[in-house]
Order: C-alpha cells, then sequence, then structure tokens
C-alpha cells in the first residue's frame, strides 16, 4: 500500500509554531448536518447613515468622522489596549498566578469612504494607499516608548465577529510580544541559527538561511499542478502552507529577497504587494461567489521600526530575523454558508482538517481574477 | 494609581501552555452591534425518527442503533483517524515539510436514550454510567498496540459545529500525543522536575509538586468571594483558570490527590466526579437560561492506561506526572445569543478576554443548581 495524502489520514508539522496538525482528508465526504451561516447580502449601500465609519456619520464615543475621501485611521473608542501611564502589577500572590501590565493603542484604520466595497473590489491605487497608512502605523505606533509589537489585522465578515460591513481593519499595538509571533519569532531565530544554508533561497540577517524564504523558494520550485502556490507576481507569493489549519488559509510573502517588516518595502515591492492582495482577495470572492469571510493578520518584526541603519549594521540587527508575511484564516469549507468549527478535537488536542492543502490550492488557482460582482456587470 | 484588575488591561500566564492572555476588562462596556446567534430551543422531542442517534434508528452509514437503553458507543461512520495498517510516509520533499501517518479509531460516545437531554438534565446515576464508558473506552482504546493518546470531548450546541442535538461525546485515539495535551505533559513534567515542593498540596510521582495540584490548593484557600471556585465537593473542585480564555471557561479536577487518568478514579471518587459534572453543567445552563454550548475535553494520561502496580512502581512511572482534568470551553459572552469571537487579534496575536475570570466565577457561583427547566415545572 503507498502512502497517498488524499487519502490516508496524517499529521504535518506547522515549524513556525511547532504545533501539528491532523489531516483526514477522506472525511470530506461527510455530510454536514449543523448549523449553516446566513448569506452575506452583497446589497450594501454606497454610504449608510448608520455605519459608524462612513464618511461624516458620528461614532458611539460621540466623536464625528471627518469626510475622508481615502483612508481614515481613528484610535479604537472601546480599545482593548490603553495608553502609559498603567500602575504597576502586584506582586503575584502565587508563582502560578502572575500578571503583567500591558499599554499602547488600539487604532481602526478604514480602508475606502465607500460602505459597499472591500479589499477585493478596490482599485489598485486604493489598495496601494491601504498599504501607505499600515506602513504609517506601523512606523508611528512602533515609535512608541514602550510598544514592543504592533499587531495590523482585519476581521471580515459577520462570522468572523466582524460587527461592520464597512471595509475597515485594526491596528492593536502593545508593550509585549503577543504569543503567537514570539512564537513564530522563536522558531525563525532558531531556524537561521541551526540550519545549515544550502539551497538558493534569499538569505536574512548575517548570511543566515530564513525560514520562510526557504520555504517560499522550495514551493516555487514545485510543478503548479502538485504544490501550495495560489498565485505569484515579481515579488510576492500567495501559497496554502504545507501545515495550514484553516480549509483555504493561505500566507503571503515576499519570495525574492529577505524583508524583515512593511517598514522596508521599495516602491515596486509596495505595488506588488497590492497586485498581489487584490487578486489573492477576488479569488476568495469567487470561490463561493460571496464576500469571504476572514481573519487575515501581518507578522513582521518587533517594534521599534529599524532606524535607518547601514547594510552591515542592518545584517547585525537580530530583531530583522523576522520575514514580513501575512496570514489568511477563512472559515468557509464547503459553501458561502457551510464553514469548518474549529472545536472539540481541535479545541482540546490539536488542529485538524479535511481538504488537503494541495487540494485547496488547485480549488484557489481555479478561481478567476476577475471578481464575480463585476463580471456580472 | 493603584493597579485595578477590573480596570486595567493586563497579561496573564497560562502555566500549562506557556501561552499568554490579554485581558481587558474595561471592554465589557462595548455595544454589540455583530453577528447573534439563533436561540437553542429546548423544545425537543423525547424521540426524533431523524436522529441517526436515537435508538433504533439507522445512521447514514447505513448501520442500524440497536434499543440502547443507558448509554451506547459505536465507531464513528466518518471517523478522522483510522485503524492501521497505515502504508508509511515517504521521506519528506524538504525538511520543513514533514508528514507523519496517524492510526487509531473514532468513537462515538451517546449518553443517554433520550433525545431531549443534556449531562446538565440527567439523573446521577445515569452521569455514573456515562464516567463509566469513559473509563471503559479509555481502557480499551488505549489497550491498542498502536494508540498513544485517548482524547475524550464533547462539542455541544450548534455554535460548537455539534450537528446533533442528542446528547453524545466523542473519542478519539490516535498514535501520537496530540499538541495540546503533548504540550501541557511538557510544563507539568518540567513544573515536577524543577520545582521545590513546599505547599501542603498533592503530590505526584516520587514526591513531586504536581502543577494543577498545586494550583487547585491555592485557589481553594482563597476567599471565596475573590476566588475563582465555582463549585467544590469533597474530591473534586471546579475553576474559572487565572488564564482562562473563554468568558465562561472552567477547568474541573480531584483536588484531595494526584491522579493521573480516569482509570485510576475509585468509585467514591467517581460518585462525586458525577456529581460536579450535574452541579456544574446545571449553572451553565442556568446561566443565560438556555442549553449552554462548550466544548468539553478530558486530558489525562498518555496510554497505555498504567497497568496495575505496586505503590513503588507507580511512584516510578513518568507518565503518570499527568493530572486528570477536563476543560470546559463555551463561547457565550453576554447572553444566550451573544458569543465571544476569537479571532483577528486572537487568532493572529493572542488570547484576549474582556470579563475577568474573578467576575466569570461569581457570575457561575451566583446561579443556581436546579435546573431553570426543571425550577419552572
Ligand atoms: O464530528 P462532528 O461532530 O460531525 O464534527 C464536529 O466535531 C469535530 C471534532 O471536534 C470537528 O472536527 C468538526 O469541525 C465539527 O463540526
Ligand atoms: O473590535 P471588534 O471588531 O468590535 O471585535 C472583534 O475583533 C476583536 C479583535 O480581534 C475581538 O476581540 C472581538 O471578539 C471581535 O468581535
Amino acid at each position: 500500500m503507498e502512502f497517498d495524502p488524499t487519502t490516508h489520514p496524517h499529521r504535518r508539522y506547522n515549524p513556525l509554531t511547532g504545533e501539528h496538525i491532523l489531516v483526514s482528508p477522506h472525511r470530506t465526504k461527510r455530510p454536514w448536518l449543523g448549523q449553516v451561516e446566513p448569506p452575506s447580502s452583497p446589497n450594501l449601500p454606497q454610504y449608510d447613515p448608520q455605519c459608524y465609519l462612513c464618511p461624516g456619520n458620528s461614532r458611539s464615543g460621540g466623536q464625528k468622522n471627518p469626510v475622508y475621501e481615502s483612508t481614515y485611521v481613528f484610535e479604537n473608542d472601546f480599545a482593548a489596549i490603553l495608553p502609559p501611564p498603567a500602575p504597576a502589577a502586584p506582586p503575584a500572590p502565587h508563582p502560578l498566578l502572575t500578571t503583567e501590565p500591558v499599554q499602547g493603542g488600539c487604532d481602526v484604520l478604514i480602508f475606502h469612504p465607500r460602505h459597499d466595497l472591500t479589499l477585493a473590489r478596490l482599485q489598485l491605487p486604493e489598495i496601494e494607499r491601504v498599504i501607505e497608512e499600515w506602513i504609517r502605523v506601523y512606523r508611528k505606533r512602533g515609535a512608541e516608548e514602550h510598544v514592543k509589537y504592533v499587531q495590523i489585522f482585519e476581521n471580515k465578515g459577520a462570522m468572523m465577529g466582524c460587527s461592520n460591513p464597512h471595509p475597515h481593519g485594526q491596528v492593536w499595538s502593545l508593550s509585549a510580544i503577543p504569543t503567537l509571533p514570539a512564537t513564530e519569532l522563536a522558531h525563525m531565530r532558531a531556524y537561521a541559527q541551526t540550519t545549515p544554508a544550502t539551497s538558493g533561497a534569499p538569505r536574512g540577517p548575517r548570511g543566515r538561511p530564513c525560514l520562510l524564504s526557504e520555504y517560499a523558494h522550495y514551493e516555487l520550485g514545485v510543478p503548479e499542478a502538485e504544490g501550495r502556490v495560489v498565485l505569484r507576481n515579481e515579488h510576492w507569493v500567495a501559497l496554502v502552507p504545507w501545515w495550514a489549519t484553516w480549509p483555504f488559509e493561505t500566507m503571503l510573502l515576499p519570495h525574492h529577497r529577505h524583508v524583515p517588516s512593511l517598514a522596508h518595502l521599495t516602491p515596486a515591492e509596495k505595488a506588488s504587494f497590492a497586485d498581489a492582495l487584490a487578486r489573492l482577495t477576488k479569488r476568495y470572492d469567487n470561490l463561493f461567489a460571496c464576500s469571504f469571510a476572514y481573519s487575515m493578520g501581518i507578522h513582521q518584526r518587533p517594534t521599534p521600526p529599524a532606524a535607518p541603519q547601514s547594510e552591515a549594521e542592518a545584517q547585525d540587527d537580530e530583531e530583522n530575523v523576522a520575514q514580513l508575511h501575512l496570514h489568511f484564516d477563512p472559515p468557509l469549507l464547503r459553501s458561502a454558508t457551510v464553514k469548518k468549527f474549529l472545536v472539540g478535537f481541535e479545541l482540546m488536542a490539536e488542529a485538524q482538517r479535511d481538504l488537503t492543502p494541495e487540494q485547496a490550492a488547485a480549488r484557489l488557482r481555479a478561481c478567476s481574477e476577475v471578481h464575480y460582482l463585476d463580471a456580472l456587470g
């Protein structure tokens, strides 16, 4: 009997986090009798007088949005993290019960004045403005004295807990590197320090191998039909990672050189970043002909952002071991209304998926890059 | 300014997993404009001719359930893990892309013939039969040659991806210790090996301190009004862990001695386990007067289960460093229809909660132990 990843249950290892994922491809045949999600309505108005993110409207905190014409950033009215000063935490009552105060801030970043658009339906120059805004917030928050990490993310879709369809993301900046980026950084650092550099992949600081650059380099060499690459352009590649958890999870990252953060991007890299984002989000929407729900997050160098450095200094900057990358975690599994629930075994034991990453990549490769709503029109 | 955990954002450390959780208590004031869940209907028939778990009915695999009168166990018709033989995995095409075959099996464990009941509404002797069945499956699957871990869990409620309200749980047995139990075991082992034993808490193998016994011992000494204990009896305690992620997450564990697995429970401990389960699940249902959704999982000793051992041998059994415990992860936050979404920041950075664990415990302590449906009747 020969091993067939589309038939035999197996585990894959996620070298970025050290976790495993259980792959049970034969389970895709299981009938679904559980909860279905309400379909996301594509008939939104361009302007909604009730929306607290639309230009000129009032927010729940009482402030009024300006009549902005491009992107717009403001501090979250219900910030999960607050600016200093913060009182010191009391001593732990027991070594197992520790508290660490957190400081920083939470920003909301509106992508566009129009209530009915999403990244998938913006023009390239509009996406470039979103990218410029991410860079600006990363630099600005990252320069605050106490901030150690700037987490940029987007929750899209009601099924992902997003309470407003107006196109926006969030930025939570905090005085500690959060668990997941810290774990990823530790794995990238260990890889750089212990792995012999053999492939032709771009190298990280001190000429050491970069985990994600090695990985992307390998994936780009696999024949397309067998591989996990969804799309690529001159600087970026989007792929379903070998160790993906969510059915159509992807990672988007630069493949031609090691790039520690958004602040390191050249103008050409920003333009092709916009191209890759546009193409990936259009494919997502086209997969089930709906506005595809997901959580997206940008992982990069802890802050402060690298100050302008000489080439030699940059090489010595241990923090630059980070490779910029985006994760897209979309919940849908079979249709616009049937999602994968990461519950039970997944919460208690380890991640589990049915569809293989290779099957997911093939499905996404088969999608058009013309948005289905525009194709209709 | 003095630190107040109900006002100041802070991070807590989870010593079982090594992860952090961001606590933002002031966020509970945030209005909720997002998705609401359909209310769970309490008007189920005692027998549903369409239900593939009811006695005497046919399952989708074609088999017919016997007219069982208590618990009933069968192999999952869409098992995520399959029995041996399994072919060996091919060599990794790149060191970052590894595959490990998995073998084992998936069982479904029906708690009761009645379609409309849940653990919260069973009689104590009926819950004791569920416990006996868990022990039986743990021993039986654990004795299979290739099985290393037996993961018992329950997904309850449509919002937790459960596709059938008939009271049942699952047991996935596999040839590897899954990520989360493996991480917890590693932390328990490190704790036992490096922490000086000072408190009066029960000790693990070789007289070494047991992380969870130390923790439970500490919690039981905190004045009730300030603490995280929800309920206790002679052998068991249910508490909202200091590091809880889900709003009303609890842990249920023995507190009077170190118990590595279900197979180690004495008859008296089983009876008080049933008592604790009944009381905890009733409080959960009463919190928002609904059938409370959750994922529950039992963590314990990897398998094979400890063979009958002399006291000295048991002391030397390194696997016995595990302390039996149950996690309950319920998603509801504010009402029967508003849940906490672990998305965006939580998926990309680290767990985040609004309500403090102390506030959650106080809310659960205030609930009655008479089920609201019985109180009505
Ligand atoms: O096996 P079920 O109940 O059909 O499926 C449910 O539980 C499984 C184990 O936790 C999950 O993998 C599924 O996503 C969930 O829908
Ligand atoms: O901040 P929002 O959009 O109101 O809230 C949403 O995103 C947050 C950050 O990922 C989560 O903590 C919330 O559970 C979710 O509902």
